[in-house]
């Protein structure tokens, strides 16, 4: 297949959702998928064997925490994110642009460039779109993302305009800029809850064409609601031969509702993160290891899951190491997350090729595993 | 192989040290051997197949931490400690003795009885010996160890002498308490540094007939000179047909000269602790990946060792997660500490099988690698 390609097996006769395989130098990427999150090149407590095994296609990293430690120009000559993190399939890098505006302390923000502080030790450090395209390449991914400005929410509708605006131009700058072959750059849809301005960031970035584009200013603090309100009509305005990334979205939920809408990629610290508080997603929702009831529990903890923790460790064993705070329970979980969503959006590419996805959205819905939101 | 038969392969022509093979019901146990520790039912940070792996034959795992969370009677009703912590090799748990007189904040000792306090709630807790010996046949490990008192160091000699004493007088009760018939129970020689004070302990230890010797209170503070200038006549004078386990000594150039002495198991929290701290254990010594100096350092850990973490990742990827607190970075160290003592016992008991033990003593302590004290 030509690099990058983008080859719809199947469009879902009821819904929008789609079964495609995107070709990267690292492999084929199929479609709908989540992809597990490695900020600082390690998906955390999971070693790269395991994510193998879990089946996950792509790993996503972010420029913002390379680029602090342990510096773009070290993992150059590691020879690329690939061989530094030990992982020889696809790799994602997020421009840093969401955590320069969420992280930083301080920051500067001009027509030009950003300013931000470090996180790590206070120190100051500009960023052109051309210099974090400098950055991307260095670092190597399959997947760079065009640096872009998040409006928080909420905001007002002027704040989140000129975000808007400024993304665009930043996305004509990053185009510009790029150039290496074998790593595809997408563009970023902004605009907050307003249809108007994201179809205006959906027109700009479509007439430069960008290999992907990713739906960016979502899962910032609306409701999962107000998101439905305006990411169908965002989604199928996008082009219909071009994958389409939900950026931080990993809600069970969201992710099988946002593939009926036509969302290809979906990353998000959630099944880590909860992982580590001893949460686990689960076919009945979501469970809370640190609960009592779970004591004298020696079932799987989720009898429905094929995972290798489900297979071999009891919910009073998982309980167990959540609260003694041993390191294993985070681990055992995060595996299971990451599984748990991995196979969600295989069951979803099986659904669509098999022409069946709005059967298997209601049946998701009216399922206790909905109830995860 | 009858349960629990030690059968001797070798008798080193030049040195005290001898291969055999330990059998449990879950499998033979080939010695030398060092077994990870394990203290709340989990290696810490290393999973059950990964253990497999690396080839671990025995888990330690501790009386006085499992009998306070999640207590011996949930393991019972788990179906025991291999059960519970997903792990069908064999498993030695400690009696909970050294916990309670270093680790317990308030305790009174009779002859009788130990009372303590637990550190996780400060809830009072008597242990006779009868007691221990009910919950570790509970928890159900292939090994138990006797109920004794260990004296700090230092120490007068009188408050040793009576330490080696009342050890005596329960390991008289604890082999009286003992029924379970798929558990060995092992004696523990006490004495600190007083060669007749530990020689009392062994002759009495070994009229019991214990089917193996738990060699204790030693690694409690005193220098490793002090500790050899009694442990090979210790080790000499236990029965020859038994196996000799020396308690909580994990340092690689301790365990080279111990098996020269006629030791046979090894068992201590140092590879995975100092792997937490992000320290490794070398064939050049031990590294401390915090160092500036392997920042750049592109090649692997230990470029003598073949384990999965030297294979895969390098010097600059382990200082970026230790650097960053990555979980992975004490994970794969964790891997790689454990791989490095399990492949010098396998090296040192295949050295014993070519009747080649004190040449290897004399490249070890040669070597680069001796450096780790």
């Amino acid at each position: 297949m030509e690099l990058f390609s983008f080859d719809i097996q199947a469009d879902d006769p009821q819904t929008a959702a789609r079964a495609a395989t995107f070709t990267t130098a690292h492999g084929p990427v199929e479609t709908p998928l989540f992809m597990p999150v490695g900020t600082r090149a390690t998906v955390k407590g999971v070693q790269s064997d395991r994510l193998h095994e879990l089946g996950a296609q792509v790993v996503l990293s972010n420029t913002y925490h390379l680029f602090l430690r342990p510096g773009s120009e070290l993992i150059a000559d590691a020879g690329g994110l690939h061989a530094f993190m030990n992982w020889d399939r696809a790799i994602l890098t997020d421009s840093g642009g969401f955590q320069i505006f969420s992280l930083a302390d301080t920051l500067r923000v001009t027509d030009n460039d950003i300013t931000f502080r470090s996180i790590v030790d206070g120190s100051w450090h500009t960023w052109t779109p051309e210099d974090n395209m400098r950055i991307q390449q260095q670092l190597g991914a399959d997947i760079a993302m065009q640096l872009d400005q998040c409006a928080p929410y909420p905001a007002t509708r002027e704040v989140v305009a000129q975000a808007v605006e400024r993304s665009i131009a930043w996305a004509h700058r990053c185009r510009a800029a790029h150039s290496r072959t074998d790593q595809a750059l997408f563009g970023i849809v902004q605009g907050g809850v307003h249809l108007d301005l994201r179809l205006r960031s959906v027109e700009a970035l479509a007439a430069l064409d960008f290999v992907g584009y990713g739906i960016g200013g979502y899962s910032v603090g609306e409701s999962h609601e107000e998101m439905f309100q305006t990411l169908p009509a965002v989604a199928a305005a996008l082009p219909h031969r071009r994958p389409r990334y939900l950026m931080g979205v990993g809600n069970p939920t969201t992710l099988v509702r946002a593939i009926a809408a036509g969302v290809d990629l979906f990353d998000c610290v959630l099944p880590t993160r909860t992982a580590r508080m001893g949460t686990a997603f689960s076919s009945t929702g979501r469970m809370n290891l640190r609960n009592a009831q779970y004591a004298r529990d020696f079932g799987p903890l989720d009898a429905a899951c094929s995972c290798d923790t489900c297979r071999n460790y009891s919910r009073a064993y998982l309980r167990h190491l959540v609260t003694t705070k041993e390191m294993l329970g985070a681990i055992l979980l995060s595996q299971h997350n990451l599984h748990y969503l991995l196979d969600l959006t295989r069951r979803a590419r099986a659904a669509i090729l098999a022409g069946e996805y709005a059967a298997f959205v209601d049946d998701w819905m009216a399922s206790p595993a909905a109830d995860d939101y």
